[in-house]
């Protein structure tokens, strides 16, 4: 546990250093995730843990500030994260996550903030929560309000992505439990990865439709879409350097840049 | 940080453990709180950390596991946390808690949860968190689920509450980043409070009724509706020990005793 | 019944009469209760009966006009009121309930009513009716709406209570179909009583947390949390004057004070 | 005021009568109506008021119960009921109304009740009705649940209309607070009738659509839709009659038939 | 398959098109209808194929254009077009209904539409619909906007009935793939129309109530509630030449005439 | 327009056609898509259009039925459709999509239907349109259902897209009104392309990103996100030659193989 608050998590904050750094004009980050099986090597948590710390990482470049993780998110597919069928997939309805996000936007925007990233760790989760910030934008009317919206993945670059799989990517939609998610596991929280419990079973080979109800036989007895043999520490630490980098200069693009009016940080 | 996962924690837990933890029968808890003002002094996130501390004090004693705490509750009300005003009370509109508690609930059954203590922290979520409950019993039938719901302050005793305010208990209703509070807070989470702004304002005292648009005058400048001066890292130990001790009493009562048809812990 | 129109009953007047009233300031009542088991001595309605009967004779006292009551409230809790198990217990989903009274003050705000006060006879209500004041003032936007929200027995002073519990009040959440109730009812509607039914049963002992389903046994039979045997006719005119003479004044102070730019009436 | 209680009004019963009435096989009776302007000369609450009084005069022929009316109704349309610009016109959201009406059924049932009849007198409410019982016998399933729903003007016969009306029926939709309404009111609520106050405006000419805004021109100033000079308080009993014979026969036809498999009252 | 775009059908325009209509203050019609059964002679179509070309029919006279017929409508009830028992008939919720207008007329006005004339076929959809067009009122505040309602039997006049039905019109509610239906079908979609299947039953009577779970003997085996012999493609002319002419005449009453401030087209 | 009745289309059949498609275990397919721009050169409706000629393409090969395109879809994201900038781009709310999907399964499934096959036009639709079937499916319980969803490019193999790309596949995101879609509806819908006016314009290149507001200048002026010139009527062949045989493929793997119980078509 840490000795001191940290001055970046809105948790830690008093109510008054919460108005100084929205006064301030700080963005808020708000990760969202899910409780979902990872594999026989990562836990439950992974999909809001990882957005959590790239966040911090993030608002540490920036001055923002990191909201509590939303750490229920959308259904798993089967063919993206497993299926249901994996005990401890907690999947919400979508209108639940998207009512969540636009009750959360919408009361920032009440104390002052306007700029606002969501920063998202499950692959389900994204249209919803794209419902949610236009929702609220709709509702909210004019107020100067700005959200970006990311998966936290889709800035791997191409030469990243050739780094961390010698071998050829196998494409975001398999990469559950797998090398990305591992690795930064190991980077982020090495406590909490399973190192002699890690999968190597093949790939699943999906079909290009989903069924319902869902067929438990595409999905690998591991719940692991693929091999996360792969993993590294030091995998995990290229993708953290390259977040902290290419996130940060996208926030600072759009939200911080002088056409946006607000001198960076 | 943790050096290794916790044993209790579900979001720590890989699949195989989770499942594991649902064939024993453990019962789930769910700590549910709030992003809200509490005073100049503790943090915005004491309603959702203080549940999930003594969730976890409990898990311990009957071998249950604790859900990641739902971090965003219902709108702070004038009268009890000081009201919208204050910078950092974040409130969810009451069916979007409602809908959280009731996916939350229906998905771990579907897992074959039948057990489910929902520990609340923030005064003003409880019909809606009990709405969610019943909205879950009502759609999932017949599953053998029970459900206990409970705000940790209902299990102070008139003895421990003569120890807490040696000069008479103003009531709960006012008890809001006061005695209770804070010294959970030095108990649980003693680098969060800043001890040298502990704010020793009168009471505040409201009148029997509600007010929208809500009054400012009615709350202090501070946020605190009562003094917090009295608050000691022992009164928070006090606390702790008899909610270990009583709520895991009734949590054994309800649904591990020989009438529940199941072995104790 | 009546022999003439009620001049201070919204359902009695004609629309012009109704338009008058409205242009004159009046302070609009809302009666909001329950169908809901009252003992073997009480009829179901008295959640209703008795915040109609208060709010006529508050209305009255400032010249307000008292809306149709929302008969049928929230759900019955065992603690509270007995629970769902008492047959004529009948309770609307907490959202159904919310939105009755949004729109109900939508439309009277596009009326031309500014001033409501929601007076609540069932216990169980408050936080769905709380939720409908603030949704409706969110989608109104500023329109100078007030709207006070109250529960009659709030309103007791310890006084009062004094005088009504010479051996001690048990509180609130035990005065289901008990003496406060009972007295009002034999003040307001005496017909209603069956006086040769009064239970006398002991009173119950709930512990502090609610369980789905709900217990029978921490109930009596009879529905009566505790006894009714103390209630008076005298105590009913007691309570019932401390109403008119406090709630009158609070409504004044809130609505019709110089502050609020209104005469009194 | 009565002096003892109505023993076919459920907010008048205590509980164990109530029971007793279920047990019975009772049919319940659900009035519902609106709050909305009917002319100078009858009061706004006339489209709950002669539900109630209908139902009344049935349940006393077949030993049924009535509710609570639901006294807020969907919203006044221009064509059929003056439309929203009346002051008092109060509307409720169509989900609104269904939702209470799904509520209300889902309660019933599970005290017991498998035959309702829904007896309606607005206009404006039948389809919103309808949709709230559809949805309470899907998600009810199999109970042997019942339930006819009605607008008393239905059982009106040519025979009938053509005594109302020597020189013609107008047809329903214009019978706003005119004749039928009027002579109904004179017969059971006489004290609300401003005789002196009967508009004799000549009909509306409405065209074939409904347009948004709706256009204030198409109603008399008055909110009568047509002349109600006609009104007597004769016809106000020959409607009663009529009433109180064909809808206790429509009800013993489907509830209490020997083909129901219960005896008739 | 039409060798060209039609210039009056939106699905048809690219987007420039489309905003040069718009641009021209253009009516945008928006049929309405159904799935559902329509006898043994007329397809599950027919109540959204009528509206559509008769919405063509109409947008060529007026320079208007037409949208994407809502194909799925509220519920088939049995006294109205044969219940739900009929295969193919397929109900939506009325929420879903209202929701889908709402959202259409929200974005037609942010595209800068702002006179809609929502033409439906199926007589159950009116409320819903009539729902969808206020609440997308009330939400889009001073916009403009004006919105024709209308069900297109509506605009028969006594005259063509009495030509339609030498032998007496049995009104609307009977009127489900009878008489209008039938010869519309003969003259708009002659090759939909089997004519040696268009039944000849004699009419039900139904009772003036309905009931749940619906009366399957209520409805004739065929699902035409009446006959549809009398039809012939010269009535479909007739009716469709009256529509042309009188439904366009109200589309230029209240879209195009000189007090709306627009020239006609 | 056709001369006869088609008979793989629900709106043609009878009821008592339909029925027997039902009894005969046909699968239904449910085309989905969209009102959206799709450049200068296709018209609004390319995004049902398509579905609706694959879905009927596909029925006639495993003698299944299409039901009528629900032709609204989704709201149009900047990266992926333009944006809602574009005039006629008309998107539902994620909500309101899900209840359309969610209650036609539901009446199919009344109906006999086990067997659904959604086919989707529109990119942004894809996890509203499983929330749909996934609400389904849970409301329904046990009926034996199975549904299909996919987005018909899926089905678009490396060696297809090869042929279609010799330069190189710029990925679905950016395929919009595209060499794809307009290459399709030179195949299906050669009426409606205008092929003077098919863009050829750069690729945009999108940062990994949404914003929103969303920003004007991601997109290019025609709306194409790529050029389309390289579109071609016998590239629309080789597509749906493709579909033809693929997707009824996966339709007869799932639906009707041995391992499903039924004999294929």
């Amino acid at each position: 546990m840490a000795n001191k608050p940290d001055p970046h998590l809105m948790a830690d904050m008093t109510w008054p250093e919460f108005d100084a750094r929205v006064k301030a004009g700080a963005v808020a980050f708000i990760p969202t995730g899910a409780l979902e099986q990872h594999g026989p090597h990562l836990p439950l948590g992974v999909d809001h843990l990882l957005p959590t710390a790239i966040a911090l990482d993030i608002a540490r470049q920036v001055e923002g500030m990191v909201a509590p993780a939303i750490p229920y998110g959308y259904k798993s597919y089967t063919r993206s994260a497993g299926g249901p069928f994996f005990p401890g997939s907690t999947g919400l309805d979508g209108a639940t996550l998207t009512a969540v996000l636009r009750d959360v936007i919408r009361e920032f925007v009440r104390h002052g903030i306007r700029r606002i990233c969501v920063l998202d760790g499950n692959y389900e989760n994204l249209w919803f929560l794209n419902e949610g910030i236009d929702l609220a934008m709709r509702e909210l009317g004019e107020t100067g309000l700005k959200v970006m919206c990311l998966q936290h993945w889709s800035f791997l670059t191409p030469e990243t992505l050739a780094r961390l799989f010698p071998d050829g990517y196998p494409g975001i939609e398999l990469e559950h439990a797998a090398v990305i998610e591992t690795s930064m596991m190991m980077h982020y929280y090495p406590h909490l990865v399973r190192t002699d419990r890690i999968p190597d079973n093949p790939s699943v080979a999906a079909p290009p439709y989903d069924m319902w109800p869902p067929h438990r036989h595409w999905v690998p007895e591991s719940g692991a879409l693929v091999s996360a043999a792969a993993a590294t520490v030091e995998k995990g630490r290229i993708i953290a350097e390259q977040y902290r980098r290419d996130i940060a200069a996208a926030v600072r693009h759009e939200f911080l840049s002088a056409a946006d009016g607000v001198a960076t940080a």
